[in-house]
């Protein structure tokens, strides 16, 4: 399997995204997003997606230019920022650093973002924070699209509304970044192209009985992905759904009312710093306590150790910066796709990945 | 069914608080809020829990005075308490009527709580906030108590450590109130002490296998309740559970790591208030319409309609406002108990009530 540097990788997104029209600083930063969330192993929501930026940029439903947002500060802590669809790991990094220096002076910080492009991989955001031992929060729902079912429900109403949260730790700092439903839409797609079934029977059929086949979330009128907690604790994943649309559709003032169309995000971000509160080496003790804990319980599996979240994800990362990402097949065809439509085909770059 | 008032039914428990030592403000914040527990329905965590209660305070395992706290602020919008071990149900809503006050002013106010004695129902606290248009958040663990074990292993390391959120809407507010775990250990005791089983398999058998039976729990080495997720997706119910003891028990410096054995909770609370993002009036709208959405979804059962969170709890509380709250039988023995225990056996309060 070919393994690909991360460096050339970036500055390869990076010329892409500025070929496309987006400013440095965007191209920059939705180029490193990107390979972060490979370098983590979420191979759906990294390098992959650039193809669908490029595209959404030529067509004008997604905005490169950095000084086309609009950010109002209501308060030293909390602002607003109004995206006008600029690619979105450049507006959640710049949310979050916003975020983290109201969190400097108050020990935490807000933004809440609407119409924004898509935001990539939420576990991508977190590192550079939890490092400095500040604990990033990411919300986000997409009021474009419609594929979880209240539960009791059939009918599909809001998205898997994931939430991402980073705890600093000194062994072994935590990432954790889950939607609020059993699965993504990114896996009932993938599943269903490889043409297979589910790990889980995780879709809901418009009958309102259980499946592990995708097939059944294309059908009309929609099935659905199944809450998390499923068919005897969905109340609880259903619940924390509507908390993630509330926390982000409807405190940006902008969602499913709205009837958007475009692949957009609505997001809020939060930086805590807990220097502020019972102090950075007490929270680090209570992490590596906790983390200590759960490493050294009694195993389901004797062969399966307990992993604790990012715990995977971070080992990758620290592998694949030395040895190249093993970007899967379907990655690498999206990517030979997004070159071949720019002027960089025959360029260093393209060659020097083999590309 | 015999009925009970909620206003001496609040009297009552404020007599008993105070008899047993608490300040005015405490034994009132107290009784009030155990009582509306009740009225939304949550007997397990409603006045049932006085007896407890008045149990530490004389034993001096709970603290009755107020003016024991210490509120630290670090900022004008975040805060700390030392609760030294004063009955939660006022230091929860100290702790809110504190981080209102920041978001008055900032959108935004956090207030962490550690040593504090248990902290009763979170749903109860939220709707005062939510008719203001204000959307509280109640996080808490107990640093005392192991029950759920970490995804994959089977030894108990954490709590089911609930989140609640209130949501305002005009039609239907939402009062969320969840633990990241698919049961809480409220109703492992009750099914125990029924001699019944579990509604689903969410018991994790000291083996690693999956049991409805109660007393899966109570073996040695003990078993444990599953994360909410169950075996298939219990990795993000673990992920959600480590957020709730990292933003409570981490957050204020005092936590499992202090191996603590008194009842008792760490617990972080925030108010956020909408007008300082996308306003509240387009915050409203975003919930009607979604909160209609749900209500209009084709349903699984046609007998059984959607139901939003807190939808039947508000409901409960309007009849039982009017007609009195149908406390169950063991909820009228745990009253009746503590009472027993006290020099208001014979007076007017108990007559009223029939105790």
């Amino acid at each position: 399997m070919t393994l690909y540097a991360s460096t050339p990788l970036t500055d390869l997104l990076t010329a892409l995204f500025a070929e496309a029209g987006a400013t440095a600083e965007v191209a920059e930063t939705t180029a490193s997003i990107l390979v972060e969330g490979d370098l983590l192993g979420h191979h759906t929501h990294g390098v992959k997606l650039a193809k669908g930026y490029l595209n959404d940029l030529k067509a004008g439903n997604a905005c490169g230019d950095h000084r086309q947002l609009a950010l109002t500060e209501s308060s030293p802590v909390a602002a607003m920022i109004d995206g006008h669809y600029v690619l979105g790991p450049y507006l959640v990094t710049r949310a979050l650093a916003h975020a983290r220096q109201a969190a400097d002076g108050f020990g935490i910080g807000i933004v809440t973002l609407k119409r924004s492009h898509h935001i990539a991989c939420l576990a991508a955001y977190l590192r550079p924070l939890v490092e400095q031992g500040l604990v990033p929060i990411v919300l986000s729902s997409d009021p474009a699209v419609a594929s979880v079912a209240p539960y009791g429900g059939t009918t599909p109403v809001y998205t898997p509304d994931p939430l991402a949260i980073g705890i600093p730790g000194r062994e072994h700092p935590l990432l954790i970044d889950v939607s609020m439903s059993s699965i993504t839409n990114g896996t009932v797609n993938k599943t269903r192209a490889e043409g297979g079934k589910l790990a889980h029977p995780a879709i809901l059929t418009n009958r309102g009985t259980v499946s592990d086949d995708p097939e059944d979330f294309f059908t009309t009128p929609p099935g659905s992905i199944l809450p998390l907690g499923g068919q005897a604790f969905g109340h609880k994943g259903f619940a924390l759904g509507l908390m993630v649309e509330a926390l982000t559709s409807a405190l940006g003032g902008f969602g499913r009312k709205d009837a958007p169309t475009q692949w957009g995000a609505s997001a809020t971000v939060m930086v805590i710093d807990p220097a502020r509160f019972g102090g950075t080496q007490a929270f680090l003790d209570e992490t590596d306590f906790l983390a200590r804990q759960c490493l050294d319980s009694e195993r389901v599996d004797p062969e399966v150790p307990v992993r604790l979240p990012g715990q995977s994800g971070l080992a990758k990362r620290q592998r694949y910066l030395r040895d190249g990402i093993p970007l899967p097949g379907d990655v690498v065809d999206a990517l030979r796709e997004a070159v071949a439509g720019s002027s960089l085909a025959e360029g260093d770059l393209s060659r020097s990945l083999g590309l």
